[in-house]
């Protein structure tokens, strides 16, 4: 490998840090406004940059967003190695990277706010959309756990926590098969959830 | 209840037609380019209306939005009431349920269309997201569920299904409790979630 000469690395160096540093700005300031409010003016400010430097650094706004969505994923990703490498059993292992999961995106600075912002004004849109699509789905999914759970059908579970569940993990199934990232049928969707969730809730 | 004059019921009459015809417009125009992508302009002539007389509606194009995501949420649960309300076991119900719910976000006109978009290029960025966050974790994911089902430990399921139903499962939980439609804490988030997912999961 070729060294550079002393001149062009250090040039090279604070590169980096400057890239960081608008990195930084910019998950600090998703992180209080939401994602969609963040802007490149205030981003190149708190990053102590001309505004249109960004751009030298990133070909768009969103280029920038997802190489700060990408580096806060990594993060978490180094960080669930270190909690479940060591483990053997995979079953322990998805146990403990069930607690780390919930417990990484209840912190502050978790993803949530990141999307959509600390403060409440911002996170008006998807709070409205969560109360017209999902809010009633979950009822009526947690109705039918709770009269499983009345037959005794189903195991004494949360319903809040089981019905949610379902319904993000379908979502998340389709989403993949949406943006062509799995190769299962919806007809392999609907045995292989049936037979984890249903066998999951089926009272002992 | 008193009734309204005969003048003023037709005006009411039409002014509902317009209503429907301008949410039928946004959902038609969303299906195609997506969402945010949709203009008001495009909506009021699709529907054949002036872009102006949108907000005689609709306080805001995000009324309108959410009007829209409501209709076509009553609309689905509509059709699973059908699908299900006959069945009185609980678990045949959720049986029943799953295939619906997998089957009607898989047609043309799903819910991902009209958030994404039908067109490649305006889904662009959702699908990076996903490419930098969620298809490396579900990897590892699908490695520790893949490495179980050698162990023994876990039955055989599609690993990619099992996998992307456990990320979605979690972060729906979370995100419910972000935005304080739950009442459930973290710790029974993870306690049930463990219950139902590696209960389901386990080799019989």
């Amino acid at each position: 490998m070729k060294t550079l000469p002393k001149r062009r690395r250090r040039t090279k160096g604070s590169t980096v840090e400057t890239k960081q540093r608008i990195v930084d700005a910019a998950l600090a300031i998703a992180a209080a406004k939401g994602f969609e409010q963040a802007t490149t003016a205030e981003i190149a400010q708190q990053a102590g940059v001309a505004e249109g430097s960004i751009y030298n650094y990133f070909r768009t706004k969103d280029d920038l967003l997802i190489h700060m969505v990408g580096q806060y994923a990594s993060s978490f990703l180094r960080q669930l190695e270190d909690e479940v490498g060591e483990e053997q059993d995979a079953l322990k292992k998805l146990e403990r990277l069930i607690s780390f999961h919930i417990r990484f995106f209840t912190q502050e600075g978790n993803i949530f706010q990141v999307i959509y912002g600390k403060t409440p004004g911002t996170r008006v849109r998807m709070a409205r959309i969560i109360r017209v699509a999902i809010v009633p789905y979950v009822s009526i999914l947690e109705g039918i756990i709770g009269e499983g759970i009345r037959q005794g059908k189903i195991r004494k579970l949360n319903p809040q926590v089981a019905a949610s569940f379902l319904l993000g993990g379908m979502q998340l199934a389709l989403l993949r098969r949406f943006f062509d990232l799995a190769d299962y049928s919806p007809d392999d969707a609907i045995e292989h959830i049936r037979e984890v969730y249903l066998h999951g809730l089926a009272a002992k």
